[in-house]
């Protein structure tokens, strides 16, 4: 079955996040009918679960190399040319919501299959139904299995979207991490004309975020470009002209490099309104660390396999949000590389015919000499 | 008629703000029966017009002694022990809307017109329908009509309530101004993944905001607390973590004492974010500029007055929010006081009949000292 059928088959099973049933029984029937071992089961409860993941291997011993990516999709929104689940080409493209991101290149990874023969070692694909969604029972609690069954992968490509104009000219070898983090500073409400009976929270706030906003975390490093501070919404609520409010509340997101780490970061910003307001409360929520996989054999061997099937020079990236690469990060080098992501999260999500075809004899190639 | 009687007969009109008919009908009856000639004229459009103002005056030349008031009162609201216009005696007190704000101190002032012989000069009545409200056609437009019939106070005693714990302890000789000022400053929305595709608006108000609140305006007068600028709300509106956001609004509020004017404040908070945000909004509304009558033959005359009938010694103040005092203040000294100011505004709203009994000899003999 060609590459185009197997990702027609998988944009058929609309798979908005969470994805459950119908895509993950299309995925485990291509998989065991080219020899692979499955354990698809659920993790988590309510509210960011129950989640639907897949584990598939084939072979034994080593090396191991791992496919990572996920299944769902994000919701298509109004006004697309035609059914975003209808799977249809018109012309050189393929239309459908995950098109790119992913379905194009799990289909592409399993065609890949085709092209290889089995020789030592073990290929995996580690797949989930929660990635566009919380991500809290998604790629974590594959990484968690695997680790009771003693699969270990040497090497992992994850398969999103990296490519920006043409395929191959991005591969991703990090992502910056982020923290959100919500600031509160109570005070005491009262009438402007009796400042002294009052206790107005938002000269505190101003200042600390002042500070905070004058704080330089790193000038970027060789991979990264430099962490970011946004101060991205403040709050009082009070309609009143006459009134000093209660509290006033500020929220902060930083997109950070390798140099820092989320908790260390909400630490320091703590400590900026602490200097200003004893009784401020701070909460952080960190989305993801930084990571990176250092430039080395894995890169160079997916930029060499990319450079063989298409004559580009990928550029090894950092930029963009964060994926579930910062997760299997922990286990093994790790870099992504995937489809053209103009049209990704967008109406009329498509992909080029061509790129799915040689998608295909890169992904072979990457395997190939992982494995070789 | 007794003072008790008058301010009866002035409750039960419910004259809520503005003001119009019966309630100026009964007080032109008043005024007419001792003599005076009355000038009774609507001023103003829509919204904030049209308003109900009356003009008396009795006796010619100066000196000219002016009481000035209002027959407006502010909504009852809901809670209140008896029918808030049923003017009625329980115990000690008179219960209902205005009995201390004011109507309560024009019926003594009326009442006090009984027990002086008209001598040389003028006394006149400044009554509008419109101070709790928007004030715009009120006492501006008797000061203008005034004008137009060549009538010039020499002095002039405002009859609101400036007694805080007995009658007479309290005469203000002032009152701070106030301005609010809305400042809005746009920026460029984006991602915060792409920090340089943006403009962050937050940054520069949180600058701005800091230099204002380091802004010393200065360190109060001989008869004015320091002036005070307050940050009254913060206002973004993004529920987006990762979006920066296209504007960031606040708002202000500035008392200020007689040292300053509110378009000159208004300019130099204006300058101060400008510095920070070149294309930042900053809309001032200036609520009132402050006044001040120095200390001296007026508040002498008041104070002394006031010993004479209770024994108390007056305080000079110029604290509390603003009155048409700041529109009058323009014409000659004007001086505020009047009976005590616990209930006003508030629920059951009550004034002790002893303390009209008492304003009514106080009344009078202010008014005998200024044309004596
Ligand atoms: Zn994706
Ligand atoms: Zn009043």
């Amino acid at each position: 079955m060609s590459v185009v059928e197997l990702t027609k088959q998988l944009i058929a099973c609309p798979s908005i996040t969470p994805a459950r049933g119908a895509v993950f029984d299309a995925v485990e029937a291509m998989l065991t009918a080219r020899g692979f071992t499955i354990d698809r089961f659920a993790a988590g409860e309510a509210p960011d679960g129950p989640v639907e993941n897949l584990l598939a291997w084939r072979g034994e011993g080593g090396p191991h190399f791992a496919f990572a990516g996920h299944l769902d999709v994000v919701p298509p929104g109004e006004g697309w040319s035609a059914d975003p689940f209808a799977a249809e080409v018109r012309g050189d493209l393929l239309y459908g919501r995950g098109a790119v991101d992913m379905k194009g290149a799990i289909a592409a990874f399993i065609a890949a299959l085709d092209r290889l023969e089995q020789g030592r070692g073990t290929i995996s694909l580690i797949l989930t139904g929660d990635e566009e969604g919380p991500a809290i029972f998604g790629t974590r609690a594959l990484i968690e299995r695997m680790g009771e069954r003693g699969l270990k992968p040497d090497l992992c490509l994850v398969g999103e979207p990296t490519s920006v104009h043409r395929l191959g000219d991005t591969i991703k070898i990090g992502r910056r991490g982020s923290v959100n983090i919500w600031i509160e500073v109570p005070g005491i409400q009262g009438h402007v004309a009796y400042p002294t009976l009052a206790d107005n929270p938002i000269p505190k706030l101003v200042r600390a975020l002042a500070a905070i906003d004058a704080v330089h975390l790193d000038d970027g490093t060789d991979w990264f470009q430099p962490s970011n501070i946004e101060i991205t919404d403040l709050e009082v609520g009070n309609p009143a002209t006459n009134v000093i409010p209660a509290r006033a509340k500020a929220r902060l997101s930083i997109r950070f490099n390798d140099l820092h780490r989320g908790d260390d970061l909400a630490a320091r910003v703590r400590d900026l309104v602490l200097a200003e307001a004893p009784d401020v409360v701070v909460t952080p929520r960190v989305s993801g660390e930084a990571f990176l996989t250092e430039p080395g054999p894995l890169s160079t061997l997916v930029a060499s396999a990319i450079r063989t099937h298409t004559g580009i020079e990928a550029e090894l990236s950092t930029s963009g949000g964060t994926s579930d690469a910062r997760f299997l990060s922990k286990l093994c080098p790790v870099v992504e590389f995937g489809l053209p992501n103009a049209t990704m999260h967008k109406l009329d999500e498509a992909v080029a015919l061509a790129d799915l075809e040689a998608l295909v004899e890169i992904y072979a190639e990457i395997v190939r000499r992982a494995l070789g």
